[in-house]
């Protein structure tokens, strides 16, 4: 279901995602507004047809304008922005956020934030190797998941419009899932990948390597360009829950060493098979 | 340069990467001929053009036609070979093969070889994740790297011989490493990678996590869909080398978790900006 096609949506901070809602949502039809910190930006996304107005300072006048407020800001920016400007936000508004990590965010913002506001968390999974609205696209949505991380505040209103806007935004799919699940599932499928990626990248003097290299090194350190400033705040945001992922993967890295170092091949083929077995639920378009 | 178009060539193994060396040789012209254990094999070979005739026994009155012969074998089964048949070579024939490590087999090979035929190693780095001739592309190797690795013993002329062999198969690249060379860099590259994939892909219960997947973890699991009969026999044939590279990785790791367990942003951010500088030497059509 889409949104309402009346509501008034905002969007704080336009990078490479906030950038991505503003032109998907214009594009759709809605009044988009934006607030960032630089006056090129908002000019870029002028330019574009991005957003229909927008700021650099945040004002009550301007704010209380919107229905939905979108953060599309780092975490502990999108703290202290609830912080110091809630009182400008619109007696009902619903504002959502873009966040990669949920459990110490979802709490923290709903436990602070005024009683006629409500917060309903949401992770687009999309994203690219570099950043900024230069490189923003509503293009990174078409074949990425939108996760919904509802807590027992959340109004079945607010968790409505919050999947509507998952769905105007052009996601492949839309779903839901508890701040808890999320971060496991993250810290498996995102964070750890980034850790073993930059790990791989790092671990040996690789001059003149580049020549002799195929397909699956490249894969497997295409995320080892990393934006260093987001992923080291998200990783400590979720630290408890990654370092039982990164455990998980040692313990499993070490279980096939110990059957190489012991040249035990039933066992390593035990496990390449399992893998194998495993992969094919990930099949994509024969990838 | 090419290969002299006079010298016929036989392709020992007819499975995706002989099956692919068959195919590009006879479009180029050549007289291709094939042993392969399986009737069904040179049949579909022969229907598609890829041989001009080939054989499920072998026999000196086959196998000595041959200036060139390629063995396309599993490491083992190329030695046995060896050992049971070269008294079938022509004296003066090349022999080259496509094994994935060298140091074990290259040596091993030519000291038991009768001392008028010659052995150059080489290897195509090329593949995919399935097997068998009826994937066999020489597309496989148009954006792929071909090494030769000469020892000693080599003469000019043969390592000209097997260099213009990648040229004529249509290489990206046709590039000489050591034996020892050769083999830590793959142990790198190739086989700490598909180390990493498989553990990844093993290390827990992944039910239910297909529909949250970005491209993160399809990328890195990619070669997790393994040959396990080929794998743990290359695995081991490089073990000491391969230890080795699985060391370093782990250091790296343990490096980037012990920063993340104390917190240490500075830490991580250093080693996240070193990863991304050593990406950018191996960026290719920007991934």
């Amino acid at each position: 279901m889409k949104l309402d096609k009346n509501l008034k949506i905002c969007i704080v901070g336009l990078g490479l995602i906030g950038g991505s809602y503003a032109q998907a949502l214009s594009d759709e039809g809605y009044e988009v507004g934006a607030v960032a910190k630089r006056r090129q930006t908002i000019d870029f996304a002028l330019e574009k047809g991005w957003i229909a107005h927008g700021v650099t300072d945040v004002t009550a006048q301007y704010i209380s304008k919107f229905d939905i407020v979108v953060f599309a800001l780092y975490p502990h920016i999108f703290v202290e922005w609830i912080e110091k400007y809630q009182s400008c936000l619109k007696s009902g508004a619903v504002i959502t956020d873009v966040t990669g990590v949920k459990g110490c965010v979802v709490y923290k913002i709903q436990e602070m934030l005024r009683d006629d506001v409500e917060f309903i968390a949401a992770h687009p999974m999309a994203g690219r190797e570099k950043s900024g609205i230069e490189y923003a696209s509503k293009e990174i949505f078409r074949q990425a998941n939108y996760i919904v991380t509802p807590t027992a505040k959340n109004t079945a209103t607010a968790v409505e419009i919050c999947e509507s806007l998952g769905e105007t935004l052009g996601f492949k799919t839309v779903s839901r899932l508890s701040p808890e699940e999320h971060d496991e599932m993250i810290g498996f499928l995102s964070q750890l990948t980034h850790c073993i990626a930059v790990s791989l990248m790092t671990c040996r003097d690789t001059d003149g390597f580049e020549k002799y290299t195929g397909d699956s090194f490249r894969d497997l350190t295409r995320i080892a360009n990393i934006n260093d400033v987001m992923w080291s705040e998200l990783f400590l945001l979720n630290k408890d829950e990654l370092l039982k992922q990164m455990e998980l993967f040692e313990a499993a890295f070490s279980k096939l060493k110990k059957a190489i170092e012991t040249g035990d091949k039933d066992k390593m083929r035990s496990i390449m098979k399992l893998s194998t077995e495993h992969r094919k639920r990930f099949d994509k378009e024969g990838n």
